[in-house]
């Protein structure tokens, strides 16, 4: 029974929580947030202790850190937690800063303890089924990927100052499914992005509409599609051109009614957002951790590949920023 | 070449001088309508003589018939045609009344010329496609047939009280489709009748939305749905149940474009009615009458199967006044 | 907090066991099953008492009682348990003696408790949805339904004969269902069954394969089709055809991915079975209770629903058995 | 009545006779190619004279002229037809060098007759009707397209050497569909291309895999996609953010049918190639330079709009030559 200690007890938090509670091999001991009050809460609905988020590092009884805070505390707590001998399972980004990130991952590594990074999407049961599929040989030598990734409204201006922008904070995920579906990191990233959406985020500095193309050192190519509105609901599609064919992970929708009538044949709309998409990959994702860190076998998603997907997204910030195609560094 | 003579200057008739004029094998003689108005408009387009039927039918020139006049004059003109030796394709039905439809195949049958009757849905290419795939066996042995077959909006009820019952006018089509299909004929028809759609039909006699039943000899079971309405198109689906797998056949949409927004996601209707869905099938329906002739082989719709699914119209409008189920007599 | 007890322990028993322990509203106490090592590893896995049922019928800290053994027993736990004063979710069927139902009905009637039948499928997010469009009128008046409704593979042999026969066994989820899309019960009812699947299925005097066509008082009609085997997966679909449109409630699929190659273009099978597709299902169905009777307000599925779609089996069987169609009684 | 003069008897030329002489409004009057034996070989499926080229342009009884002959004849011919009074449908694209095209279409210009380029794709049903739609204001501002179009198997080496490149040979017709439906041409191009599917197209000094960001002066941003071989069909899909929505255009496919079995829901693929997927849009095309002709009102496509494909073909040529990104030059 692997003992957890949850650091953050907002919304994603929550999820967390679900997860940990509801799995058989893990138990939830204490949460931290720095609001009291929201700690409470999270303590009240699951039933565990609320502690400083020290007490809970400092807990020889906990085996495992989740990490659910704010973005520019992560690092510090990865090494805090990683110190202290624990298996942390931290929220992406690893940092807005690829130094820091680096510095963290370099840190870390001398514990020789399991870090992951919550790319949860890989854990999605349609695109696992696709990597399944595309490994399985089913169509070939993977040649061209498509990832469509639209979130359905934009968020408060003021999330977007402090987000790091959207490649840091939206597209982060689709660099790592780039990665997870590849099997492989870019060399070179060009980016367009522009502000057409909402005029406000543009005077933040950030883009809220971006396609990023990616080369691979054999020729191969990705495209990212990001928006931050698509009305419909959450957009979140793969594709992927192999020599032999072509795999394709639509869209969930909200049910299987079809409507017709003289205005058309309607069908449900997509699942509104991620909780509503990805719920079941975040349990499969805590079920991923726990099975790894219970036989001490690697974390399917590590600290680098958490390193690599921000050291894309710097890229792909400059790539807009200059107008030219970036190399991607070597994490 | 075929030479070719039209009997009948009406909607269909013109679909046929369409197939007959864009087929490189035969050749549109003469076109004969008691309206003569139609027959020279018809002629004008497709630019061919008019003449009467009489002359059509005594001109040793003409090889071929084509009967697209009204029911009550079919029979008439499928014995007259065969025993001027002509090769005949007759529109459905053969007639209103079983007993002529019989006289007619007795007396057709001595001449041994070739009688085809127009059941055009054959022909369709996802019909004919779904019959190809449960021919090679893609789903083992064929048990539990669904035809559903809905007109976009109720005919005129003038024309129902001449068409003879929606299942002789209508459900027709799907008798010989589930004959086709199941390549049997069924013992037994169990059917169910109601005037929903439209009280004037009811008025008339007649029923607007029906369920039919259809058992086979070895136990297998056949569905035909039909209604009057169905607002939004002409819906035309086969599904066929078998030991190994399912096969569907859907509809044709107008086009292929889907459009998502906050309403929902919406794609196209079926196709309006039978000429815009169904003129592949004429053309092809045409095709294989002249390739049928041209060699010498049997044509693919025989005037025993018209009369077969004439004799199962009449089963079911008996099994509708009755309640009770009516056995299929042999043909 | 309602407090509950349950009513054997196999595989359905603990579904519910799950919607139980995971409802904040609800707590599992005790379970009982005459096979002690089921209770005792479902009360392990639950974290709940083992009992006899008497004495769980007789502890009055108990609120409700949730029956899930062998549908011979049904009828008589829910008169203990109303009688004592519980309320009660109880598996469908009733019982397999429509008179025994009655006598059921009648004297749970008189002690005024709630009690309601395990019609999961009501509660299934795709029919409920297609239930609300028609309730919102968007198809306008409901004329024809048609009922999908294929098992992946047959049961064994030893359970068809305990089971009732498909009708009372697995169709009567369709009757129900039925009811619940038409909003009346049907006057009439004509069913055709065959055993083309499997031949013991016959020898055990049990059809594998049927269809019934039910019509209502008002001229509308539904259509039934059941088969014991589907190898595609758990085959589940409901259209329903109104004076302004069509409803489809389309299968769920195991995912959303879809491959292109030169074989074709494929996607993921149905979900296998009722477990796979329902769980969503029996998770509402058990917060729908525990609204119900912790409000006061009437159970959404009430035990004369549960008689009259037994009612309809019954008359099913006999239309097959005498070739004739059967009126439906008044329950 | 149109009388036509046809330059070119290949494949492309037979499938715009059969337009030609299928349009009630035109008449094939002459056909003309180098090799004398396609020249007749058309003219005796179309019934039509053969003459030399000069003789077809120099007929003052031939009102319009279609070009369909290899490409570096293009521009000269629309030269000689224009100046010689004709109106002209020239196949695409005007020419493999952008100055010769702009030559070519400032010499034209002064003659005031109607040019019309063969970009057939514009009058595809259903990029027509998305393209309707988005007129409409269905989904709002047009913000991101993306044009998926991919190639069943790579054209032979031979081939490639000639047709000046995927940009120029392939792509074009992306190029105008991104203008067509965008409604505005890019002022930046950056593209990216391998030679990933047939090493031959590489040493030829040609890509087979390309994807091509393209942005606007107001922002929106598309994206093309080629690849030479998608094993599974010509896939041709258009996908259109808006503001308000999305609109797809998806495959057509080579009829409806789908089959359900252990090994999963197969349905057709799409139709194999452009002579399937375009013949009705071939149809179309020449249905509007008819009706444009006819009454003197402009062509859909006009000379500038090809000239103007050319140079953004350019921009992605050289755009993968120099690894940066191109503006594309004003036509």
């Amino acid at each position: 029974m692997l003992k957890v200690g949850l650091l953050g007890a907002g919304r994603i938090a929550t999820v967390h929580a679900r997860a940990i509670t509801g799995h058989p091999g893990s138990k939830l001991v204490a949460v931290a947030d720095v609001v009291t009050a929201a700690a409470e809460k999270l303590a009240a609905e699951f039933g565990c202790e609320t502690r400083s988020a020290e007490a809970i590092l400092n807990d020889p009884a906990i085996d495992a850190v989740l990490i659910a805070t704010s973005t520019d505390t992560h690092s510090g707590f990865i090494e805090m937690a990683t110190a202290a001998g624990k298996a942390v399972l931290c929220e992406k980004p690893v940092d807005l800063s690829l130094e820091r990130a680096r510095a963290c991952l370099a840190k870390t590594a001398k514990t020789g303890r399991p870090v992951m990074i919550g790319f949860n999407r890989r854990f999605d049961p349609n695109f696992a089924a696709l990597k399944a599929a595309a490994d399985a040989g089913e169509i070939g030598k993977r040649e061209l990927l498509t990832i469509t990734s639209f979130d359905p409204a934009p968020p408060p201006v003021a999330y977007v100052k402090v987000s790091g922008g959207l490649f840091r904070d939206m597209m982060i995920h689709d660099f790592d499914m780039a990665n997870f579906i590849m099997g492989a990191a870019p060399v070179k990233i060009s980016a367009t992005g522009s502000c057409i959406v909402d005029a406000e985020i543009g005077a933040a500095g950030d883009v809220d509409t971006a396609v990023v193309t990616m080369t691979y050192a054999d020729g191969r190519i990705a495209v990212i599609k990001n928006s931050r509105r698509a009305v419909y609901g959450y957009d979140q599609r793969i594709e992927l051109l192999g020599a032999e064919g072509l795999l394709e992970a639509e869209n969930v929708l909200e049910n299987t009614v079809v409507k017709s009538t003289a205005a058309g044949v309607t069908s449900a709309k997509p699942t509104y957002f991620f909780l509503e998409r990805y719920m079941p990959a975040y349990m499969a994702e805590w079920a991923a951790f726990v099975a790894a860190v219970s036989t001490g076998k690697p974390v399917p998603v590590s600290l680098a590949d958490g390193v690599l997907a921000l050291a894309m997204a710097e890229a792909a910030a400059q790539s807009v920023a200059t107008g030219m195609p970036v190399a991607v560094p070597v994490v």
